[in-house]
């Protein structure tokens, strides 16, 4: 990218280095948003964001924490990735909502509201039944729309998610999914929920997780591109960006820690299968976050504009950050 | 009570000392099923249950712990309370499927799956939708099938009450509670509810919470023992015992747990109003568990039997404890 342009990824997870941190300065990332926790409790996530200290503590000339938007800007001037925290599943807050505004003020601006399973608040997208959003569920959403924390609803059900976008006084996200008509994954999404997010001013973020692509890992960025364009057309060139879903280096007892946390006794297999347990092999144009670039060049190859790609690389993230990073009212 | 019919009061939640304990030997109980949680945690619970450890070495003359139906007995012939314990939430189990086998070491025997509102097993009696049992709440029964916990539905709501009967392979309870047709109120239960019950060998406590009775606190013996012979007619007199929900010496604060545990940063009054926010008056011939007599005396009065007396006061319980308490298989 060039001049001012920002550019952030909407995801990733990985087993963090500083070989990983490299790469993404490689990649041009000034920001990237991180997950802290899948099915930690609050204890778990504090231990998990004390980690991430001692890493910028250890790695100052790379990577810098985010508080607000235009930290994101400081981080770009400083030649660094601001690390913006971020929830896979409610669980940080237990059944507590006065964690909400302790978590935000440690710098957690991300929150999905499940994952995969049902929550204290809504269901995930593996359950038969979805309920919507609980008597729990309509407070948490209050309350992150009052600190400026961000709905996130990537791995949750339809209905839960059209809930959520309907209750939340503030737009929402879903950081790492694509649509339906891509693959059909229950991570996916269909045309109305899209349709909604778009309405709502909200925003997806397209996922490189080859269980999310058509043709897996062999899914061509030719392919993806078109993907992005179809769906522009549907939500709009400002309601869309990148969350990669990357997940370096990680090691199979992570993948089935997010499959099966504590909850099940029998092995869960998410998106794969008994016969087809492991990682997925990676795209060959993501093969790491210093790949990232690439997006922008098969976008620019697809068709889009100077500032169209701009956008979905980034700007897009940005702007809906300086608005819901911010606590209401402010 | 004569002979060895055994005495059970399904469900009570006092500010525990010693005089409640004498109340409990004046009332002739040979056993209480006492809940250890309502919101807490799995570590909260372990104080509680190391609180009820104090209890035991201060009074052994009064009260000792259930591990099993003949623990019960034993309590009997030394003139003894037997505390059995239980949680009024899966909350005590947070994610963790592993924890209802440790759980059942420490003499947890009894757990509701939901406490008003959504958990992650299933939802509340105060929800407005309800999605039935939740993937991790498939895997919680069949393990608290497994190691002979008992599953009570008492707080829960109709589809996933009506659920957990069909998907246990053990009879479970409704520990307190009442039929809707004595008093329309969220926590009573439907006639379809009560005849699934029966009909899969469950058995229901009857509530003399004053918000579960018909002209609540002045609700008098003779329509509380008419309420238990039109209920015998639906269920069978095999599946019907007290759960009085008597809560004595308990402060507001402690009510405003109950209803609000950490989830509400709104007042929620739970069964009460604004306006009626306290503690129900006590009903006059049930003013403390020293009254449970009084109930024996009504239902004689109503025209049971003494071998029904004796069911409904706690031999069908005591039955039902027998093999539910044990582990599969045992």
């Amino acid at each position: 990218m060039t001049g001012d342009a920002v550019v952030i990824d909407g995801l990733q997870y990985s087993n963090w280095d500083r070989e990983i941190f490299e790469q993404m300065r490689a990649g041009g990332l000034d920001a990237v948003h991180v997950t802290a926790t899948y099915w930690e409790n609050t204890r778990e996530l504090l231990s998990n964001l004390g980690r991430w200290n001692r890493r910028f503590e250890a790695h100052p000339d790379l990577i810098r924490p985010v508080a607000t938007a235009d930290d994101i800007r400081s981080a770009r001037r400083e030649g660094r990735t601001g690390i913006i925290f971020g929830l896979q599943n409610c669980s940080p807050i237990e059944d507590d909502i006065d964690m909400v505004a302790l978590l935000k003020r440690l710098n957690v601006h991300i929150m999905q509201l499940s994952y995969n399973n049902q929550s204290l608040i809504c269901a995930g997208c593996y359950e038969d039944n979805d309920p919507g959003i609980s008597r729990f569920g309509h407070q948490v959403i209050r309350e992150m729309n009052r600190v400026g924390m961000i709905i996130d609803m990537s791995h949750s059900a339809e209905f839960s998610t059209l809930e959520a976008i309907r209750l939340s006084e503030r737009p929402i996200v879903i950081s790492h999914a694509n649509p339906l008509f891509f693959r059909e994954a229950r991570r996916n999404k269909s045309e109305k929920v899209l349709r909604a997010l778009a309405e709502s001013g909200g925003l997806l973020g397209f996922s490189c997780y080859p269980f999310h692509l058509r043709d897996g890992s062999d899914c061509t960025l030719e392919s993806f591109t078109e993907m992005i364009a179809r769906t522009v057309d549907l939500m709009g060139i400002e309601h869309v960006g990148i969350g990669t879903d990357l997940c370096q280096k990680q090691p199979l007892s992570v993948l089935e820690w997010m499959r099966n946390g504590r909850w099940s006794k029998v092995k869960d297999y998410g998106e794969g299968s008994a016969s087809n347990a492991d990682w997925p092999r990676p795209l060959s144009w993501l093969r790491t976050t210093a790949d990232f670039g690439n997006i922008a060049t098969g976008l620019h190859d697809r068709g889009f504009s100077n500032e169209e790609v701009q956008r979905i690389m980034g700007m897009n993230w940005l702007h809906f950050f300086d608005q819901a990073l911010q606590p209401e009212g402010a």
